[in-house]
């Protein structure tokens, strides 16, 4: 049994408080939050503490908040030789400050409140600041998810960034798209199909091989077609990635 | 019984010449193309012609060729009075030059050689200059589509220009996203669950409730951040993207 802390009650704490209740080889000793309120519907299931310096004894401690705060959050921690791990993908292990073993624990994923999620298919980033924590952190993992992988905070850095363009990114284009059938009386859903399609393809074929459409094929008579109809804001955008695409295409 | 003739043998033709054969109330009389010998393995099936004049009686005629070839290659059809259609997002019904009923027929979703899909799910956008030319087509999408919908020529050319948003510009963030993977040599498909999951998300919530990250937060450290580690191509992207997404969440 691994004994697991969970600091935090947001969007992510929420959904890692679920599924590690849920595991026979993991124990969840306690979860933290400021607003004891908000857990009520936890007590009957896991021992809830607002107080920092009630928590119990337990493996591995993990800070689920916003990333800005975990520098300060940690620092206020009491946990002298304990493992301390948090779980964002764009700050560094080091970030935690305080006397103890750090590590870091990050779901690739976006969470979504009230939505429930597959853990299994997620992979989980893991790092520790020994091989000892490390181990215990895969075992943890490995009990959710069957893709964990040893990651640095150098190699995380890039993945978030990568993520930003796959997940942040590609989800404004999903909103450019909701506007322009908004504007013009039709249904997004009709999308939906395509949307999937597009994001299932890049698993058979590279995202290079997988690119159709006018700024490929550089068909200025349809690029053209297409400016004329959008708004200042979605012509930036169209103008930014139609050139990047043709530069792809040209250069390589 | 519907008798269908496709003209064409790309892609398009290719998927609709495979899931035609399968419906038994589709009578695929004949395909045809400029070049035969890419069709020898449909001739156990079906007609297969590389002569226009030599075109078998049908109810519809299927045109399912590069969109900049549509207009000149249908006034070279000798089909008084028939029934043609064309399968292209973006240009108008009109497109279609000669002495016959005109319509569209557009599958909206992308099709890629060699991987097999699944029609039922594709909507089906439809048109036609006359009421009884729309019942044919109709029924006919309905043979393997759940989804047709009857969409004019304005409505489908916003409707693709939709597309351009969420197909070649989704999949040029996927590019993009590879291209950072690759640099630092990072395996891409650590990302295909986010991936997914973007796209799933915005079936359940709008894309305006699923944004996240850095832009929609504002947070100026994390973006100077992410720009220091981007190329010019990657951060001219980046910057566009981010100023469109933080104008979203500021100016509504």
């Amino acid at each position: 049994m691994i004994k697991v802390t969970i600091l935090g009650n947001g969007n992510l704490a929420t959904h890692l408080t679920r599924v590690f209740i849920k595991k026979k080889e993991i124990d969840l000793v306690q979860v933290y939050s400021r607003n004891i309120e908000k857990m009520k519907h936890l007590s009957e299931k896991v021992s809830i503490t607002d107080n920092l310096l009630d928590l119990k004894d337990a493996d591995v401690y993990i800070i689920a908040i916003s990333d800005n705060s975990i520098a300060e959050f940690s620092s206020q921690l009491n946990l002298k030789g304990k493992f301390v791990v948090h779980t964002s993908g764009s700050i560094t292990m080091d970030t935690l400050k305080g006397d103890f073993s750090r590590g870091v624990f990050y779901p690739l994923q976006t969470f979504t409140k009230g939505k429930k999620i597959k853990f299994k298919s997620i992979p989980i980033c893991i790092e520790a600041s020994n091989e000892d924590d490390l181990i215990i952190l895969e075992k943890l993992a490995r009990e959710i998810s069957n893709d964990v992988r040893r990651i640095t905070s150098l190699e995380r850095e890039k993945l978030h960034l990568a993520a930003v363009f796959v997940n942040n990114f590609v989800n404004h284009m999903y909103q450019k798209a909701n506007e322009i059938c908004d504007d013009n009386y039709l249904p997004f859903d009709i999308l939906y199909p395509l949307i999937k399609e597009t994001a299932k393809k890049i698993e058979s074929i590279s995202p290079m091989d997988a690119q159709t459409g006018p700024a490929k094929r550089n068909d200025s008579k349809t690029i053209e077609k297409h400016l004329e109809q959008l708004n200042s804001s979605q012509k930036e955008i169209y103008t930014t990635l139609t050139k990047s695409i043709t530069n792809s295409f040209t250069t390589k």
